[in-house]
């Protein structure tokens, strides 16, 4: 299993030249058969015969040592400075849906600031009958509620534009992270200040220097946005806002402002720097989209996948990958084991939550050739995830944001596993 | 706030000498003003004007240190050995219905033990056409699904018995946590082996010294019984039985073994040493209940709490706690701020899933008078979480496990909470 990324040229001029096992591949089982005299089984091991750890031993517990590959992983030819960058979530490694908050991709533009909650402020001003400021104990005494929501950045996927650039689903897709949520919904506090009816727009701002302002629309503030206070049961970590950051359903991760400070209300969106020189999607004709906060349906197999290869041969193989939806559940998965020739539908397994990742499988017997795994999301409104081309069609190769296109890994007969493109 | 659990006689005596507010609270809000000039507002910040962590600080995170009070914590005076002992989740000071892996309760009979992927196997012998020997590779193998679900230790509440003995929820009530799974069902492990019609049992084994064996029967075998591999997205923690535990949705936490090693099926119950002289239940007239596995409805109240006093003074406060119930989904809390006199509904906050943890609040106007607080929780089968005294007509005085009676908390006029129960 590689851990380090590998960049290459682009491989959109892969061409699948191997006969591939497709429809005829079903599920299976008997992976596993009586053995011999395993000395694992009939000896007596050392962690059966003396004492483990003791319940004093970890307060707060760490991953086992076995586990120290399964970290969040940053790309250091990819941005100049860590301090404003991006890490990427091991995805290829987790199942299930929730993303645990250790190792949670962080995206930060001046760094992770230590914010303390006796330091903590909020602040609403702007267009409303009352400016108001909250200490981080006035915020707890606010009707809460608990939401499950996917955090992605909005240029997750985007070194895929021009081409297969990245060996690891980590690396092409890990930018994104799923947790549960507790805090007040916007709407709650918006409505203590009061809103003016000429407000149309909050602008939310960061206690961090880069302040990361983003401009919502009324709206989406009074509809499902939250602050939030804790993640995953317990509080945010420093990483990810602590104290108090913005939870935005559905909507690209940089409106997620983190160390939330200022809410400010207005007629108009304030037009900053992150929304006007960064976070539009620069098109063929040199104009740029803007506004584009909500992430469409998309989906990525996690295992196998460039950091998972097939190391048991040939017989039964499950299939898990992640999809998910701005705009609202995922109704079907998709997998294709030809690049697209052939579909057929996964299995949802657990719940298929709206704006959350939602998690499939699909179990087939592998027999031993090569693979063009690919995966295709649907959601409730019918939208179905394109392909990279059909996205490149309408908004060219200058753009960096909102890939949603359909990822192919290339499973060879060995089992190795290659980011590619097919034709 | 105090994290260290104070032991003190029964207060079975107590009684409500104090005209309490009850049914005049409603739900109210303006909790926050406009200050003055609040330095943390009007002055630039430390924080606002330097870098913070880079990307590459943590590539595994822990909890920021303002938060090192949320961890487990054990009662040293409770158990003889903490290598046969447990600890207790903080559950006081969570919020939402996920459990950190980090501090989620541990129970051992034996220690923790470090157990790698590599020298892992799985037996399945007895009555089964084909004893089978599974790797951890092999399991990987297998279908997998994904569920919610919560892990209560059987004596959860077993001090309370005696009447209100620990000042903390954590103490009291911290015996449990709620993690979301992923794994293969046992039903498909079975399958494989091919159960023998009188085949009826099946008895789990641990990999540690304890082995903690215990009996399951065959139909709650072939329901919902996971073998797990990861929780909260991640691999299972050490401490929770890396690389492999069962999760037994609904049913007490000692079914749940941990370093999965072996499944005996028998026509008949093994009556192990955990099955008979622990985890049964003591009668008045000397007899035990036994194959008490399922943990019925139950609730408490997490903030306010005897570890979380209400700092703020009167007005809006927030009244959280958690609900579950081994036999399905909680349909409804009722809260009573009178000590059982009137009782009024909580919100059920975020999903309501069968045999998993569900977080409910309540918004009060607190008048600054004392409150006795009780939550009641009542699931889908009609259940309704019994009183401490119906229990102990029941079941009398020398019992540990299965308290499900509703907790009290006496609030006082300066927002100390204390642990009592109500004549």
């Amino acid at each position: 299993m590689s851990d380090e990324p590998i960049a290459r040229t682009s491989r959109r001029d892969f061409l699948r030249s191997t006969a591939l096992a497709g429809a005829g591949l079903v599920a299976g089982s008997a992976t596993a058969g009586a053995s011999g005299p395993d000395p694992k089984i009939v000896e007596v091991q050392d962690w059966a015969s003396s004492f483990g750890d003791p319940v004093d031993a970890t307060p707060y517990g760490m991953p086992i040592r076995f586990e120290s590959h399964v970290v969040r992983r940053n790309v250091e030819w990819l941005t100049e400075s860590p301090v404003s960058s991006i890490n990427f979530t091991p995805i290829h490694a987790l199942e299930g849906t929730i993303t645990p908050q250790g190792c949670a991709f962080e995206r930060h533009h001046s760094g992770a600031i230590e914010l303390s909650k006796a330091d903590y402020r909020l602040m609403i001003n702007g267009l409303v009958d009352t400016p108001l400021v909250f200490t981080f104990e006035d915020l707890l005494r606010f009707p809460r509620s608990v939401t499950t929501a996917f955090c992605e950045c909005a240029a997750n996927g985007g070194m895929e534009w021009a081409g297969a650039q990245l060996e690891g689903c980590q690396y092409t897709q890990g930018m994104i992270h799923n947790m549960e949520y507790t805090g007040v919904p916007l709407r709650l506090l918006l409505e203590e200040a009061g809103v003016k009816p000429e407000g149309k727009w909050v602008y939310a701002e960061g206690a961090d220097a880069s302040s990361n302002g983003r401009s919502l629309p009324l709206d989406k503030a009074l509809d499902d946005v939250m602050v939030a206070f804790f993640a995953n049961g317990e509080a945010l970590r420093k990483e990810h806002g602590y104290p108090v950051r913005l939870v935005v359903p559905g909507w690209e991760g940089n409106m997620w402002v983190k160390w939330l400070r200022r809410l400010g209300v207005y007629d108009q969106a304030v037009e900053s720097r992150e929304e006007t020189s960064k976070y539009t999607d620069l098109m063929p004709d040199g104009r740029a989209r803007k506004w584009t906060w909500v992430m469409d349906a998309k989906s990525v197999i996690t295992s196998p996948s460039p950091q998972v290869p097939i190391r048991h041969g040939k017989g039964p193989l499950v299939i898990s990958g992640l999809a998910w939806s701005g705009n609202g559940r995922i109704t079907r998965v998709d997998v294709s084991l030809d690049g697209g020739v052939n579909w057929q539908s996964a299995r949802l397994s657990g719940l298929a939550l709206p704006k959350a990742l939602t998690r499939f499988h699909l179990d087939i017997d592998w027999n031993g050739e090569e693979l063009l795994l690919q995966s295709r999301a649907v959601d409730e409104t019918g939208y179905v995830q394109p392909t990279k081309d059909q996205l490149r069609e309408i908004r060219g190769l200058n753009n960096v944001y909102h890939n949603n296109g359909i990822q192919t890994w290339w499973v060879k007969a060995d089992g190795e596993v290659e980011n590619v493109e097919v034709a």
